[in-house]
């Protein structure tokens, strides 16, 4: 074939050859490339291994049931059920296949009773009439159970028992069966479903449980870390971009890429707290873990991701501004963002280790931003920029204030992740000492700050705008 | 009953006979607020009241169908799959329920050939094999297919095929039944699954058909006139709120709620994205209109949105900078905001009306907000506030330093939405005239502004935040 790598351009017989020749090298190319898409999913995240392997086992086990004769005969064709009930019902998480599990349980049982009624009644108006008024049930039950499930409060816990109810009362009631064989029918789906909706939960929980309660409690206390790290770092990276030139750039992106996520995980959390509503006890979780507290902190957060995705413009941008005016802030702002920084990552560890210390660090740390901010008012003050352009100074100005509101908004993401650690009784270092510094409620932006020795200056006379954040959630 | 309104505490009688009194009054009142919620729900979105009556009316005519004894005898138990193929593909838009019905009708396909095939292999094994084989089948496939539910791209599009893929596998595989009868088992399921999903795509698409695409388009086009909203109003409310303190305030709070609605519309983008895929032509949109554009510009439009967010913390605050500062970048703030505001207008427009005269209004507007971008540039450089105290300055500094900002967003998102223009075929206003003018890609933030006789100034010049926007899209 040494012929084609001639000038000569190749013929079509050549080409197919050079096709063909190519295919397996193409095709193991293509299979590599899939191995290790599979392998970085399971690496990602290993439980994804263990569910599907749950998953066969319960499905098998299901299986093996319906396939034996003597089981079969007892429950005959409605045993399949059991299989539907299995591979429909069985999630991810605990929270979600019980969610599911019950949502079916219930809407099978009130749906069949309700099926078994209106064929009842159907079958005492006569044969014309019967059909006509079977019709209208099921038009009247559809029509109105689908537009329940545009609520948004009932899509979000009990729309798949709502599915279920209109499919098994469409099934039960127009079955054509006679009375008794109807009954038989309802009772066998609901055995059948029950049995295994029970496999389901049961495998969920015992083998390697996926706790949807402790990923929402994972995933609040890792976007807080994000944000931390960003703000961590960003001080350094703002002032120092400018001597050290494009080395930095490369970490700088992981900043970026991190924070980001926390940008867009509301409706994750939303359905993380939906589901663990329906988690029983666990861990360190009791059965009525105050969830609806963690989607509180999730908000807050967002509110100060915004912030830092604002924040993060002003870095490693082409053109900066003057080096003599940042070196006059550049001690404040790298406090008020180093320490902002530790403040969440302490609130990060209040969060993961379920302990109320970090949050007393935490304060401090917040105490120490806002120290920093009130010297950057003073500095402010003492007009040490009058002899500047003012052009060059606003870009600064702008990161000084982005940064006040971030200080703001941690300072209220912590009171929250304080009404979380009172309402979900975190331990406590010491309760002597904790009684004696009132905190929850006394400290908060819109309260005194009288009650609270730690909280040295009120940012909010420099920047209002972290003020309308805490309106604006609530809005 | 006039003893109780005396100073004696009500006895126990009493407090029973007065709360048996105001039940029904509670109930009265109970049943009005659902009534209200239920016309609100309806009034929101009057095709939801279409939807439920399409589901009825599908459900009924299979249901009916299910019923009848000639096409019982037929079908058999089978005939159920047709119900509940009903219930469980129909969804809300045409997009959806094809997606769903094409997902089930090709699973159920390929499923029941591999599982005849299964059990045909399984058959061969001896009394004792057969079992063990199965269930061996069934735990392979079953994991596996939960495994592969989890590649993003593949559960976005096909995880209701794989449900039905696991479902269909197991049971053909274990049904115990003969040869013979195995093979009308599939082809009866499939028949009905076939009767069932038909149904619900033919009523979906020819009774008030509710399209994803066009409920994704609107969506884009509602979220950037939310933004055009909110700019237009913002000079005025900000440089305004001294003046007229609270009365503003509930104005305010209106343009609050609606650009917020467009910082967490990512995951709603993308369903609908994923759903529109599936649709075939209506209306304006092809079959394969550029839907991805669309979630491009709805990322432009949340990065925008999150600059609104931060500037919308410097409304209506109680501490505001002195007037006397703001009075002196009033007119060209003012400018900057409205231009931009009526920037995204225009653009709302053009998506609107898939038309591509609006954009070329928009760039005029865009043209003014950057040539009011370079009055302020000029301003801050004349040294105007060399008198003013800095610290009052900040504040303002950054409102100006944002709307630049949010000037650059805008022009990205000009752009995008220039893209979806050409990629869609927006019609032009004359063909000419745009061949005149050169714009996709050769006016974008990266390029040289030569080729672009209409962009006066790079605005980066002053600040450079928006240019990051851009990168960490892409990341």
């Amino acid at each position: 074939m040494e012929i084609i790598s001639h000038e000569k351009p190749p013929g079509l017989f050549a080409r197919m050859w050079l096709y063909l020749k190519s295919l397996p090298e193409k095709s193991k190319a293509n299979v590599v490339e899939v191995v290790n898409k599979v392998i970085k999913l399971g690496k990602d995240d290993p439980r994804r291994i263990t569910h599907s392997i749950k998953v066969g086992l319960a499905l098998t086990m299901v299986s093996i049931f319906y396939y034996y004769q003597p089981l079969y005969d007892n429950f005959g064709v409605s045993a399949m059920w059991a299989v539907m009930t299995v591979v429909v019902v069985f999630e991810f998480s605990v929270g979600a296949t019980l969610g599911k599990g019950l949502n079916r349980g219930l809407a099978t049982l009130v749906a069949g009773g309700l099926g078994v009624g209106a064929h009842h009644l159907a079958s005492l108006s006569g044969e014309i009439g019967e059909p006509i008024l079977l019709g209208f049930f099921v038009f009247i039950q559809a029509a109105a159970s689908t537009f329940i499930r545009f609520f948004p409060t009932i899509k979000a816990r009990y729309d798949y028992g709502l599915l279920i109810f209109i499919l098994t009362f469409s099934l039960i009631s127009v079955s054509g069966f006679r009375d008794d064989e109807i009954l038989e029918l309802a009772h066998k789906r609901l055995s059948t479903v029950i049995i295994g909706g029970s496999a389901c939960i049961i495998i969920s929980i015992l083998i390697c449980p996926v706790w949807a309660g402790q990923d929402l409690h994972n995933l609040i206390a890792t976007n807080l870390e994000k944000l931390g790290k960003f703000l961590e770092g960003f001080g350094n990276e703002y002032f120092k971009t400018l001597e050290d030139g494009e080395s930095s750039n490369k970490d700088e992106k992981s900043f970026m890429q991190e924070y980001k996520s926390a940008l867009n995980s509301k409706s994750r959390e939303e359905s993380l707290a939906n589901f663990a509503r329906w988690e029983p006890g666990h861990g360190r979780f009791q059965f009525r873990h105050p969830w609806q507290r963690y989607l509180k902190i999730g908000n807050l957060t967002r509110q100060c991701a915004y912030r830092i995705d604002a924040l993060n413009g002003y870095l490693n941008t082409e053109i900066q501004a003057a080096p003599e005016i940042k070196s006059k802030i550049q001690e404040a702002c790298t406090e008020m963002s180093l320490e902002s920084g530790r403040a969440l990552k302490e609130l990060t560890l209040a969060i993961k280790k379920t302990s109320q210390q970090p949050i007393t660090s935490a304060d401090t740390h917040i105490k120490n931003a806002k120290s920093a901010a009130k010297n950057l008012n003073t500095l402010l003050k003492s007009g040490i920029w009058e002899d500047c352009d003012l052009l060059t100074v606003v870009p600064v100005a702008t990161v000084a204030s982005l940064l006040i509101d971030v200080v703001n908004c941690t300072e209220k993401v912590a009171e929250s992740a304080y009404e979380l650690a009172s309402a979900a009784n975190f331990e406590s270092i010491d309760s002597a000492v904790s009684t004696e510094k009132p905190r929850s409620g006394q400290c908060g932006a819109e309260k005194s700050n009288a009650d609270c020795p730690h909280v040295v200056i009120t940012v909010s006379e420099l920047t209002p705008a972290a003020a309308m954040a805490d309106r604006s959630l609530k809005a």
